[in-house]
């Protein structure tokens, strides 16, 4: 059951019903950057991307249907302590649990990489199988960050060892220190620059699986999503992605999260409108 | 005694010429948004196309040709009564009127799209087999919007009631309820998602007739264009819209507007250089 | 009783109470600016008012109380049909005579200032020895602007021909055309340039009265409220506003709005949290 | 035929004349920034300051007075050759030199400081008997700068040796170097950091000359006008000035000029709107 | 002894000398901003603190002096874990240590205000007579926040368990919730809304101790100091504050830190220039 | 040997060894853009190139090797007198011939595009057979500019004249003057609008000569690119050139410079990351 009192009032994203029991997909916005390197500021992502989302319709003409027709509820803000790490990945993990609990798929709108630890860990509890699709400029697998283990720079590396024979599929990756292509090559899971081309490869490997996929807004160039903590150029395009969406349709998603929105680095608003369209194309797809 | 020879003037698009009579093309501003529904600001739009356009050459590489040897008149910028959607609808009107008895070609600048349609009502008074080729990320077919008949989300399929056999052709469109795009079917008329595809499948078909572009900016990918009202991700790149350029040298252009230009979202200015690019080639195939 | 089909749901402001029927004011945002002249953006003020509020304690040092125990309702924003200025404020008028009629006070939030005629004029309806205190850098007091009765320019104008005895006090007024200087004077009417003096000068005669105060945020200097429509050099400081909270305390006011904050125009968000603590002491004053 | 009552002319300051021959001021842009140290970008000043007097009235309650019933001239901007600072001051020199021919009065916008240096010397040469009102942060009197005689932070040292007794009062200066203030004790003459109290102090000592009156606005404290190329904190605020216009207008002004403003570092456009208004009202004051 | 290894290099300070022996203060930047409540990005203060002191001169008009006589020693930037707030308060403890074992005043610049808490805890144990000058607009006297003993919003609070009777001077405060000033009234010690007035008053009194003063950034009115986390309208003026440096060159000051200067949210960066002519001021007191 | 009085003190690039014997690549910032005649503010450039290089990481996956094992040098930003372009250009000579005496390769990071003009002629007087590469929006070939010989409008015309057979080799030209376009014809070098296929066309050719590089940001499109002087739409993508980055390590590179990028248009940093990423390749390429 969803627990109130862990939540601060938003406006929700686009029409959201009120209804929780209907709802097969629960969002929850996670305003944390406390251990990011470069620049803080994603924690204003969640309600700007609710924010924006009004500037869209709620038809997707990629897949000729519309959000209106749909159950996913909003729950709100998490109510974090400001500055503890460790207690505020422990209540991540408790508002995971709960939805979990009730049989809805959580999607969760960041804030910092690292949230998606706590995430893909409850999920591979409950999905064994569990197969991540890993969309970022970033390996994200560092086993420790200015001597802590549990980082943005971390969290696939630990999520990684929740993950049954470590099914990570990594795409859009053009950055990162050394160790972290050499592990790729060791522990033998996928890492591709190309989005597009890496995601069709193996589209027919990873389908079968259930999926939890974590994007973090910086897998696009710069010119696309300026407004992110560490922005690397070199990226994919938005319409690259876009022509995924159709596949994504296809796939038994049973969590989601995007990541690394920092409204404050782009007074354009378009990374938070990329992200709010991903949003709404995924509910889209799950619900 | 002052020596006009010192001084800049300080506005017109690029060097226009004072000349009116010699001018086959004559520039017009419409600072109005007063029917947007997202993002207000377009009504600054045609001001600063204007004061960009002195970082631009006036010798296109595209067309080997120099605007420095064409007659164009900048007419300066409506005087409109804000708020009034009515009367500002019959200014723009009355402005169209004057240069097509005279004539010449209106180019106007906008301002938020609703301004298309006085225009192309009268440039379809004069010439009775126009088409139009709109360049959009919205099909803008609405019938109604929030209970209105005239706004920028029905402009298109207001002006269809005004041309023969519907001949509109769409570029660019990836956002619309799905009333609009069902009406497209209903209508047979074309809309494409690419642009540059688009275009050069139908160009022998439309290049027979008189035509009136509209171009409304978002047509262009965010990263392309920020400074617009309602950005829509996943749209052209600047590159693909200046590869059709030498195509439009072989058309029979007798009205064009771009739209939809809102320079407060974009510090870089790089929205209204867009602009103003395409408003050089435009005039160059033109004039 | 509150039709809730005239809303859109949004964040509250500060921690507003779920319970309509035990609160004292009544909060609605108006994200309307279809006839401003210079520059637009005030629809977004609404929503980035409450947005701020989280950055405010609840208790005020100025007035020892704390918003805390306090019952305040919000509403959220009303939904307009974009560019109908007749149908807008029919709304806004309907809008306001529910809460009336539920013996609630209106607290309005801009929003251009035209919003404030329709507020007052129920106001008087149901108070008929109404004044209003009118905090404002301009006048507005024209009879017509480009052509239209209904104006943010001619909004005083209209109002006043519903208060009794044209019981107006303007504060801050420095700027206007010379018509409405004459006016002021011909209908002998105050009006001050100075905020603080102004105010304190004629306490004890307008102390009586049942009182609507209607802040446009431009009565404030530029440099503390750069994020408006029309900025005026030369107005009064934040703190030369704060001296007049207590006063505000010993005051019968049965209606409040604040107009004109424009987000997109204050990067620093200074002119929303200086709208958002203002709000936070009349709530203080009023419940 | 083309209906000139329907549009507005796109540039000129506020809604200047046409008419040369009447004007008794001429205004002139001078879009030079080559040697300045700290944030370049006042080269678009004198568009901005243009652009944004649009939101102004033309109406006084200072003076009581409209501009409207005023003859002045905007010739626009210099067509100065970039990078060539020698150059550069030949054509203002010139151009000044020409309105004094005419008997009229030169109203310069910058542009950096130095462009005062050509502009002070030619008045100087008309009225033997000039004195300087210098309103800045900066005492701008070193000998050199960076080894160069003519720079931004020269400026009035130069201006100094063509004015008889070194007739220069300084208001509002807070910076600089230990030889400039040692420069001022020597020669005897005037320099306040306090703006009003220095103004009144001085008075009726220096409403007897003729008078060239130059405007830094980062004499104002960067609260007021952010945008300028090195600010300096401690300022005084725009009421301060605005309390002395009455007097300006019982002064012999030959004339005027205003520097500094650098539209970049300003969002919020106060800074260009705060210069317009002191133009305003200075035109009054020699029209 | 200085510990290289703890620092990052950057550049310095206006021109600070490289000779730490002869130094009698040391600069250390604390890019630290993890337990912020609303908007981060302090943790870019220090390095533009430094960026923009290339803008200012190092004379003092207040004080007739330059910083270029003067010795002090700019060690860059600690190089802390992000995200870890318990091991980046020992990094922050033991630079102060080294710094106050080689007998020289440590002068840190923020970052978020806690930082302050393990300086004055360091200070107060080598001056066990250490009275404490807080500038603030935040009472920052909670007993925990969020759950948490150690944050910015506690961090006055913890100070004051290391100081000889709880010796607090408060000025500028003028937000907090109600616990906080019950805590003042309790422990009998001096806070004051007024910064001037308050610093006067109390002078005679707190210029016998040896002093530690702490200068958030936000006791100034956001007009002059937009740039930080948590703007609270309402305050002190950057003359008010200079007119008291020459009372500072009195004072016993053992050190000192300028904190919650947040570069992104001003544009115009004089936020940071306020800080850094503050700092230079306050060099020349000490050195 | 490296005259240490020429250069202000920096932070430096990514992490720069500070020795200097040991070192192949040297860096030099030049804050010049005194004839830049759109929008100045690269000055600014060579300190943000370094301040975003933090945010990335030193190994590049592209060439598969670290920053990290690699000697060069950052001497930091030349000291230049404001507004003298002739001694500006001296010193950057000077600078250029104590660097290619020791027999290092020149990096150096505008800055305007003048730049280039006495780093190419020094590099030329060492490598006879020196061919340039120059990868820019503008062809830069023009005689005079402004009745000047020397401006970044004529700095690869000036070079052209030192250069033996005129070898230059221009990518992603799209915007020029008649004159231009007919140079490049008449001297039969050459000059490509699409930067990956001229490139790979002619490399062959000039891998076989020394070469020195010269990269104007602004050769990429605006949206990759917003924050640069005279942005030019229709230009490449990040991508497009990191494609060629494998080549350039086949290259003999002699000497490189970065120029045009202003990061005040540029909210985001995404035009300095690009340059810190391409230049952290290039010192891969040559250390």
């Amino acid at each position: 059951m969803l627990q109130k009192e862990l939540y601060l009032k938003t406006s929700g994203f686009l029409r959201a019903k009120e209804d929780y029991e209907k709802s097969k997909a629960v969002i929850v916005g996670v305003p944390m950057d406390f251990t990011v390197s470069f620049r803080p500021g994603t924690r204003m992502g969640p309600r700007k991307i609710r924010e924006v989302s009004y500037g869209l319709e709620d038809y997707s003409p990629y897949l000729d249907e519309s959000l209106n027709n749909k159950n996913y509820f909003d729950a709100g803000d998490l109510d974090l302590p400001f500055g503890n790490v460790e207690k505020s990945l422990k209540i991540i993990e408790k508002s995971a649990e709960n939805i979990l609990e009730d049989n809805k798929i959580p999607v969760f709108l960041g804030g910092e990489h690292l949230i998606s630890f706590p995430l893909i860990k409850k999920v591979a509890e409950k999905y064994p199988e569990l197969a991540v699709l890993h969309f970022d400029a970033h390996a994200d697998l560092r086993d420790e960050f200015f001597g802590e283990k549990f980082s943005h720079a971390t969290v696939l590396r630990r999520a990684c060892e929740h993950l049954k024979d470590k099914r990570l599929y990594q795409f859009g990756i053009r950055s990162g220190i050394k160790e972290e292509f050499e592990y790729i090559k060791q522990h033998g899971f996928l890492s591709f620059a190309e989005v597009k081309e890496g995601f069709m490869n193996k589209f027919d490997e990873f389908k079968n699986y259930p999926l939890y996929i974590t994007l973090d807004i910086d897998v696009f160039d710069p010119s696309y999503a300026p407004g992110t903590g560490t922005p690397e150029p070199g990226g994919c395009t938005s319409k690259d992605f876009f022509d995924l969406i159709p596949y994504f349709k296809k796939l038994n998603i049973v969590g989601f999260d995007i990541v690394e929105v920092s409204p404050i680095n782009d007074l354009s608003e378009r990374t938070s409108l990329l992200a709010a369209k991903i949003l709404r194309e995924v509910l889209l797809c799950i619900c």
